[in-house]
């Protein structure tokens, strides 16, 4: 099979699964016991907590916490930060998100919607036209989930900041985490990842949170992670997601520039009467990165994104129809998509082909090969 | 080295891990992803699911939804139903339903708490007498993690319904599940367990749901569980918690006698002159099950807990304080050993010892010997 939902989900890395395999196998002691073996667990979590801050910030500025994954440190972010007055975020949010902003919502928050640019970046000028006095949290998705646009965050928070002081800036980097060369600014107070997009295992994200920060918690018990979350830690998770984000970050960049190349020739292979790209076409423009070269979203135009993905599956190529996450929400269109002024006969065809570094280039180019096979055929019934 | 901390957290059982291993190997596929390699996943979870919920309720009549620990779990109960008028609970709860009611009264609601019968049970009469008609919740602990206390749930909560019918009755169920004999009655209507104290991995609960209950979620996103609780499914830790669940079920009663008798042993071997016994002495009063073999607390007069563990970890031997997710509260007094009646004096001494059927009577043989030595020293240097 050729695996290219990795956006939906990442095969976890073998070497980092063998390395954390002793916390399940001898040293799986509760990291709260006090004696002796508990503690050096505890010690093995503060050192993976450094490591990971190191890999996109200032490590003296930041502290994170560990979640269950990248859905409950969005959630963490949204409930403990917009608490009042009004909330502004993006209509290409992510479900964790976009779901914990409805509810918010409902506890009478006001919440506003960014509009998107076409390529699935959020617009500057309808984002910043939101934020006034009475904002007291805005939320910007670092990479978009669904078509691999950038949003330049640091730059963002930083016109929110001129506008209003007092607001908490959040992302949510879980595409963007190990993906992406990148550092946060001051600017970024929240800031949210997961383990499971980057080699990792599911269950395991964290939040990230500027040290002059206090947001409430979202789960209560026992005061692990210094009070920020409760529950007994996931040890094998989170030192197996350390290991994984230390391989990912030490080939960040050789990993951008060689996924950039399959992303291009599996897009140039695609037959352009049938495809549409709906992802920004350039991975980097004006000396920016404005893409993912990891997301490659097309859209076909009168043939069900489902149905070319099901007849792929058969054809030993696995791709998305866009977030796994929404897959629950039975909804035709994905919301996003439709933001970024796609048409609805477009819109039902769309396909997110997602990479990793397993991947190699004669996957791609016999991809595309699967997919232009698969959409002819069916073009040539419908018609 | 001794272990005899297993109410802390139990080591993974091996063949459960084995078994589960395939779906951080193989069956890595997000289970939300439509094609079949995903779908067949969501049906694997489904199969968990159902299996759990067969150990101790009519599975027709329940549904559950996965949670990354017992503290989430709790939570979700907590929050999802305590919502408006009164929550009554019980001064012996676990610190994720304590700390929930707690943060629930900054949010207006009233939180009433019974007292504790000297052997860690709720009392009844006090229970009752504190629910009335604008009860919205009632939790109480089915196995008491400091004690062992068992509390008659399925009495107590016939017995508030009596009172309140519209009451939801929530059970922290995370020492029960797995460890003692039961069925839940249809007044039961939500139930937390944890997996990593049966020999499933840290990270993955679950909140059993009676099918007619309707709450809000804890955690918002893409909709997975049935909306219940969002975020990618832990795949690993949620069939492993299966397989785990399959084995100490299938060995409930053998385990609880065998774990019974080594309880005893134990016990019988301390020195009377200096253990003060906290759980209920008899596992089986008046034919009915009171205190969970599993758990031994003790206190030694004016010798601290800590000192002993430490010094006991040292001889080889592991055993607990009490909660370890109390540990990070750093309360030098456990507040659930004082609500049993205890002095400030012995309950500086407490020593929690937990038993799992890997543990074998000559390690509690040797633990009592252990044990015995260490205060018999300190004693002659205190006094």
């Amino acid at each position: 099979m050729i695996y290219l939902d990795n956006a939906a989900t990442t095969k976890p890395d073998g070497e980092s699964l063998d390395r954390a395999m002793q916390y399940l196998k001898d040293d799986y002691y509760n990291p709260s016991a006090l004696y002796a073996e508990g503690y050096n667990i505890q010690l093995e979590l503060r050192r993976t907590r450094e490591k990971l801050l190191s890999y996109v910030c200032d490590k003296e500025e930041y502290r994170l916490n560990f979640t269950s994954c990248g859905t409950e440190a969005d959630n963490q972010a949204i409930f403990g930060a917009g608490r009042r007055g009004n909330v502004v975020t993006t209509l290409g949010e992510h479900s964790a998100v976009f779901s914990a902003v409805n509810e918010l919502k409902q506890r009478g928050v006001e919440v506003r919607f960014a509009s998107l640019n076409s390529d699935g970046s959020v617009n500057r000028e309808s984002l910043l036209s939101l934020v006034d006095e009475k904002t007291s949290l805005v939320s910007v998705i670092h990479v978009g989930n669904e078509t691999g646009a950038v949003n330049d965050i640091n730059g963002l928070a930083k016109a929110v900041k001129g506008k209003n002081a007092y607001a908490v800036f959040h992302s949510d980097g879980v595409q963007a985490f190990g993906k992406i060369p990148y550092k946060l600014s001051k600017d970024i107070d929240l800031y949210s990842v997961s383990a499971h997009k980057i080699g990792g295992i599911k269950g395991v994200g964290a939040l990230f949170r500027k040290k002059n920060l206090i947001i409430k918690p979202h789960i209560y018990g026992g005061g692990q992670e210094g009070g920020a979350r409760s529950g007994t830690e996931n040890v094998f998770g989170i030192t197996n997601f350390g290991f994984a984000a230390e391989k990912k970050f030490a080939a960040v960049e050789v990993d951008f520039e060689r996924i950039s190349g399959m992303r291009s020739l599996l897009w140039e292979r695609l037959d352009k009467e049938l495809f549409t790209i709906i992802s920004p076409e350039k991975i980097i423009s004006d000396g920016k990165i404005v893409a993912s070269p990891y997301i490659l979203t097309v859209g076909v135009n009168g043939v069900r994104g489902e149905t070319i993905m099901h007849e792929a599956d058969d054809a030993g190529l696995i791709i998305g129809t866009g977030s796994a996450c929404a897959s629950n929400e039975k909804k035709r269109f994905s919301r996003v998509i439709l933001a970024c002024g796609v048409s609805e006969s477009l819109a039902d065809g769309i396909l997110r082909i997602s990479f990793s570094p397993q991947n190699t280039v004669e996957e791609c180019a016999k991809a595309a090969e699967i997919l232009n096979k698969i959409v002819r055929r069916r073009k040539e019934i419908v018609d």
